[in-house]
Order: C-alpha cells, then sequence, then structure tokens
C-alpha cells in the first residue's frame, strides 16, 4: 500500500486590517487548511476569502478554534469549563462551515492554548470531542500523535488524524521537547525533511535522546509565518513526493 | 381558510453574566423565536440555552443577526459595506444552527439598528438576502411588512415572512410612526389586540390619521422586555385563537 | 483610640443594556467603591455614571480591575503574563481616573479570577502593585488581609488596605474555606454582623474550626448583588455604629 | 518671526500579535505621536512599548482616540450619541496618560471615522471637545484646518492644532478631494514637499481647481503605512529645514 500523509497549515490569521500569514503562497503545498474562527484571529471577511482560497486550489477545510481572545491571540490558557469550550467549538465549527460550498468541514483542529490543554486535560479533550459529535460526526479531529486526548477521542466514536510536527524534537517518550529548551525547534531543511520521510514512510522518528522511537502520524502541520515556510513546506513536499508519498486530505487518510 | 399567523419574539439576549429578557416565560405565548448570535448580545453558552428552551416548546428557531456592536446593543447604525453584512451575516447564520437538532434554520431576522437600515438602504437589503440564499435558500427572511425590502427579497427568490408590530401605530403609508413622535406606541392592551385581529383576519389596520389601510402580515412581533410584556403576549394570543386564526410557525404560512 | 474600618463595595458591573448590582442604594452604605474598567464589566458611559454617583455621595472611587473577559465576567483565570497584567492595569486606572473630579484614585482593587490569582501567585502580585506605583504610589491596593500579597505590596512601598469578608469562613491559617465547601457563606445576618464586630473592635476572628484567631482588616467587601444585600450592609453598618467604630474610607485608615 | 511647524503621525497601531506600521523609523522624523489606545487598534503592551518610544526620542504624545470598532479599525462610522463619544474620549485619554512618564498628554485627535464626522457633525466636534476640557485642558485638539470644528473649539475655549495633508489635493473652498476623485492624492515627493514648504511659509495653497488659496496649518500629518512613507517624510523635513523651518511639538506652536 502506498504512504499518505496530508499537510496541514493555520490559515486566516488575519483580522480586519491586519495582514498575517502568507496563505496565498502555503496553500500551494497544503492539503488541508485549518482556517481560524474569530476568536483568537480571523473575522466573517478573512474567513469567507480563506475558504474561497482554499476551494480554488482543492484544498480541504477546518475549523481552527479557539478559546476567545484575540488579545492573546489564543496562546494564553484561560479556565474555561468544558461546556464553555464545548459551546465555544460548536459555534465555531458552524460559523466557519457556512462560508464553505459544501455547508461542511472535513476537520477541527483546536489552536493554541486550547490544543495544549487538551493534550493535558481530560475534560476538555472530551469536551471538543462532545461538540463535533453535536454537529457533525464525520469531522475528523486533529490531535497531537502519541496523546491520550488521540485515544479519549477514538473511544467516543470520533474520526482522528494524529498530528506530528516535523521541525519539533521529540522527547523519548514521544512528547515534544519544551520551546524553552535547546534543539527543540530543527532548524536543518534537511533534516526535518529526513524525518518527515522516515516518520511517514517507516513510523518511526529518532528522538533528542538517540532512541527510535514509534510515532504513526495522519498529517504533518506546516507553518507559514516563518521567513522560510515555503520553502520548507515545498522542500518536504518534494522529499516525501520523491519517496513514493502521496500527499492527500486527511479525510483521504481516517477512516470512517 | 383559516386565517393564520406567527408571533415571533427575540431572545436569547443574555450574555456571559448578564441576564436578560423573560424568555422561558414569552417562550409559551410564541411560535418563532428570533435568537441573538453574539454580535449584540448572547454568546455561545447563552445560544446553547436558548436553543433547547424553543426546542422543547416546539418553537422555530431563526437567527437574530446584528451588527457586531455588543457594547451598543446593535442599536446604533455602522456603515459596515454590503460585503461585511453579508459576510457577518453568513457567520451567524452557521454559529446558530450548529446549536439545533436539525443543523437548520427557519428564519433570520436582523435586529435593531441593521434591521432598520435595511428597510431604507437598497444595497444593505441585498446583502441580507445574499447571505441567506448562499447559506440555505430554505430560510425564510423576516421582513417589515409593505417595505420595499419585501419586494426585493422576493425578486430574489427568498421566501420573506411580513413583520408587523401590533402595538406601533402606522402612518398612512403603511411606515411606523417614529417613537418620537406621541402616540407612535399603542399603550392600550385592549386595542393591541383588537388591531391585531383586524390585520389578520382582514388583512386591514387604522392609520394614526384615521385611515383604513391595506396591512397583511405573516408575522406579529412581540417583546418580551417589557413590564407587561407576558400579559399582552397571553392576551392577543386569546383574542386571536377567540377568532378561530391559529398561531403557527411562520414556516408553515410562508410559501416555498 | 477610635475604631475605625472602610466598606468598600464592587459598583459600575453594568455594561451597555445590560444592568447589574443595584448601586444606587448600596453607595447609602459604604465609603469606598471598586468601580468595573470595563475589561470585565463596565464600560466608559456606566464609568461616568457611577463616578458621578459616588462624588455625590462622597464615597471614595478606586478601579476594579480585571483580566480582559467581558464572556467571563472576569471569573476564568487566564495565564496573561506579569507585564501584560501590569499593563492592563495600569490603562483601566488611568481610564477610569480621568473620569474623577480629581483626575486621582483612592485604591485598587483587581477583580474575580485576578483578585485570585495574586493572592496565590507573587509575580502576579507584583505586576499589579508596579502598575500603582507607575501611575501614582499614593493609591491604596485593596489586598486579602492575612495573604503574603499584603507582605509583597508594603514591602514594595505600597499602601495597603487589608480586606476581610464578613460573611466568609476562615480556616485555622487565616485563609477563605472554599464556596464548594459546606459552611464557607456565612447566612445567619447576626453572625455576620458580630463577627464583624469582633474583627473590627478586637481583630479576631472564629475560624470555622474553632479556634480564634487573628485577623487585623482595613476594609469590609460588601455584595451588592444579593437579593439581601441592601440589608445586610444596613445591619452591620448599624452594628458597628452601635459599637463605636468609625465607617471611614480606606483612604483615612491606611497609613501613608 | 521663524515659520514652524509639527509633524504628527499615527502610531502604535499594533495590536496583539499583529504588526502594523514602522513606529521605529517614522518617529525619527515627527515631533507629535498620535498613539491609538484599544478601540480601533492599539492595546496596553503597544501603548506601553510606543508611549516609551516617543519619549526616548523626545517626541510628544498624543490619544488617536476612535470608535469602539477593532474590526473595522475605526474606519466605519457609527452612530453613537454625543454623550457616548465623550465617555469613550475620555476612557481613552485617561487610559493612554496613565502610561506617559508626565501623566498627561500634550493632545488629542480623533482617528478615520470621528475625525471625518467631526469635520461635519457639530453635535460630535464639541462633545470630543467636552471630553479634552473635562480631562484637562491643557490639551491640544488636532482638527482639520479650515474646518468649522477648529471654530467651534476656540469658541469652546480649547487650544487647537489645526492639520493639513500635505499629499492630499483641496478644493476651492478647502476642503478635502475625495479619495475617490482622480488627482486626490499627489504622489509626486516634490509636489509634496514644495505644497508642504508653501503652506508653513506663506500660508497658501494651490486648489486642485488652480487657484492659490489660504491655509494656515499648525501641524502636518505624515503617514507610515505605505510603501515609501518613510522617504517622504525624511524629504518634507528637509525641505523645510532647508528653507529654515523649525520642525517643533504642536504644543510650542499653538497659544495657550
Amino acid at each position: 500500500m502506498t504512504a499518505r500523509i496530508d499537510f496541514n497549515c493555520d490559515m486566516g490569521e488575519s483580522f480586519g486590517a491586519y495582514k498575517m500569514g502568507q496563505d496565498e503562497e502555503i496553500i500551494k503545498y497544503i492539503t488541508s487548511a485549518n482556517i481560524a474562527c474569530g476568536f483568537h484571529a480571523g473575522d466573517p471577511n478573512w474567513m469567507r476569502r480563506t475558504v474561497k482560497l482554499a476551494e480554488e486550489r482543492g484544498v480541504a477545510i477546518g475549523a481552527h478554534s479557539s478559546y476567545p481572545d484575540l488579545a492573546g491571540f489564543g496562546r494564553r490558557n484561560m479556565s474555561v469549563s468544558p461546556c464553555e469550550a464545548k459551546n465555544d467549538t460548536i459555534y465555531q465549527i458552524g460559523a466557519l462551515a457556512a462560508f464553505t460550498s459544501a455547508k461542511k468541514l472535513q476537520h477541527v483542529k483546536p489552536h493554541g492554548a486550547m490544543y495544549n490543554m487538551a493534550v493535558k486535560d481530560e475534560s476538555l479533550a472530551r469536551a471538543i470531542c462532545e461538540a463535533i459529535l453535536e454537529v457533525d460526526p464525520d469531522i475528523v479531529l486533529i490531535a497531537l500523535a502519541g496523546s491520550q486526548w488521540v485515544d479519549i477521542a477514538r473511544d467516543m466514536g470520533l474520526r482522528v488524524a494524529r498530528e506530528a510536527f516535523a521541525d519539533r524534537a521529540l522527547n523519548a517518550d514521544g512528547t515534544l521537547v519544551p520551546r524553552s529548551k535547546p534543539g527543540s525547534v530543527i532548524e536543518d531543511v534537511g533534516e526535518v525533511a529526513q524525518r518527515s520521510v522516515k516518520m511517514v514512510t517507516e513510523g518511526k522518528v529518532t528522538a533528542i535522546t538517540g532512541e527510535e522511537i514509534d510515532l504513526s502520524a495522519d498529517t504533518l502541520c506546516l507553518h507559514s509565518d516563518t521567513p522560510n515556510s515555503i520553502q520548507l513546506a515545498s522542500f518536504i513536499r518534494s522529499a516525501l513526493e520523491a519517496e513514493g508519498v502521496e500527499i492527500v486530505p486527511l479525510g483521504q487518510i481516517v477512516r470512517g
């Protein structure tokens, strides 16, 4: 069977007069777009524009849902209750879906602090899953590969895409090395590409401590907000295609 | 044929810790609920609660969409472009629909300043209609009975419910007497009920200048935020039922 | 020397069309008003109105500063950095002071989650103190009696008013019994008054475990948002005055 | 007497993670900074940073106050009442002043739609003036040179700096040629510089229709958000200095 992987990227993070990201460029290299829904970034006008951009390119669309914190770009943790997180997620899914031609999303990927908390906090993880089940059980959740969140979501009956970060170092237990530690971000483009290929074709990655560990992923997270992000995306894509890997939207990878 | 009318009321206008309206009471007397979507009032938690309340009572659900002005409760006009108004409307429709069991709304009724402007401003009126057509052409628009907005919407292929205000005096040309003028609001409950009956059964109403004018309406707007609003709703409903009028959701009145 | 105490109360927590609290009533019984500054509640119009109300009654004015979380009424903790908390506090102090006749505040009392976190988190506590020192070192900080925050603030050179909650049970170590525990809130008006008198005249209070512990306070926190809050305020005030205690603004109690 | 002029520029219009403008560059060429106060742009963190930048450079500080419309960048007109506009202005002045070392502003310049409306609408113009008088009557108002707003403000006892736009064409009656008309913006740098010199040294400018008209200005508005804005600022400054014109903060130009 051919190895397949999805490329996802956060998009539509402009707001009003404020422009962010290089959406028009990165869209050429990805298969799934996580579109901001107005809670940490984005607004109805940018949502429409970004949805159209993705649809024109045949890129699948998902909600990049967040805590309600525009001033903090959704990067600050907030002690919202599971019930509030669930309702905030339902709201954002619905708002974004209304802009799509299909009136339907492929996936949901929580943003920033909400994503990081859901990895650790079971009640928040469940709340996000409940939101998806309530709106549309066909929607795929993007969750951190190797985290308990993946198991929680599957137990609840969700389709889950396991996400890996090709440019982030991992501990031997599969968790991300915190950004505050040296070596946490892999800068060398060749190494990032090599790691991506190994992850996708063998389901393995080398931990920061040297061990080879298992890591199966359905989707790789790309960025559009760093100076070399476009080149990196292009390079990784070429490296994978050279190995015969197909880059397809995650909805085609994750089983129903 | 039996005369039929819908009773609509603005609901879900609480926000966070702030409570507004008597939703649990007024819901007993109405057939269509206009639920705030977070732009002038409401938030995801109140939207969920209000949708559940309406569904339990069998009351049909619509979006009470607005300009983005929480501080001004959507009562201040804003020079948003037609394109912005369209996108704001799409966003709000989608966000609310996601909370309903059917994932579908019966209607859209713009709120406050946006409603008043749409009566006068053709480009805004069109923008709101386009938003509805884009999201779901089955959705019925509530627009002021006798206004050009009704014609614009019908020409665009929308289903329209013509709305009347039983407690508001009308000029001879069918327009509302401005609140700033004496006699603009009819305080006498009996008179309001009598006017409602005449409007529904005969399609006629007496203007402030004494003439009897034509006014066909599909839905009457009730309020839940005045001291006697519950009694008024109950009284009008009884008066209409005594005349054999059926009170049904507007989706059952307006032709497809 | 005559025993003296200040009565403080949160005020101006209405927002736009949303009314909250019984400011016009409770103002008659208090000496210091904590006025919301638009971050968890309040807006420029309500700030003006509330400042005027306090000035007419000779009640001293302070900022009830908060995390930026209108949707959560400032009750949800947010991981804002100390630097952000400092700047948010400076902003709110300045905004409120501009509405006063003196262009000067008596005090600052952080609200809700920010207050609770500052009791526990030294870096947040320091950030709030730095904000006050930067804007106006004459401003008095209201901080929880018996907490490390009081010591931190004094070490930094701030004037501090130690705050007690007459209707809240205390543990033997002086900390508040969490609201989730039985007996945390004292409902009996007579007992609340008695505890207030003892606290003010003797600097002692009985812990939930029965021990008599030391608790010196400069200000008592009253509420205006519970059904019997006005009677309670009136009752406690009378009880204290009957014992010869003077109720004066905290600026007259706390040493410079 | 030496001719003198102030250079003002909008600054601090970044918001949270969103960067806007080239503040660090343009600051070198101006004498007065209009700093956003969180209503159309800016936030407490950017306000602090921008205030420090201006103070380090010896640039005078003023509030760039606005309607509350972050989503529309303050460019959309809103039907706020004069009373609301007054309170919004007081709030923003106070918030910004709190970040300055002097706890005092040099000036206030309303932004975007509020500025444009104040030129036309006397009640709004008055409301803004009242706000300044209430907070600090020493504050100078920046208003459009030649507009009735200048007269209104002076009649109310305010100090007023008359503002000219060196790169905008004028009608024979001194009003700005609307941006929608051809020739409204003067692109040629040399011509802009020449017009600036003539305006400052002779109090004259050539209208789009060819007549030479009177236009006395105390301050020129520069931009920092166009590609060539830094060069333009540098060029105009040099051209004026070559003619012996002193570039000084408007507070030194406008009589008390």
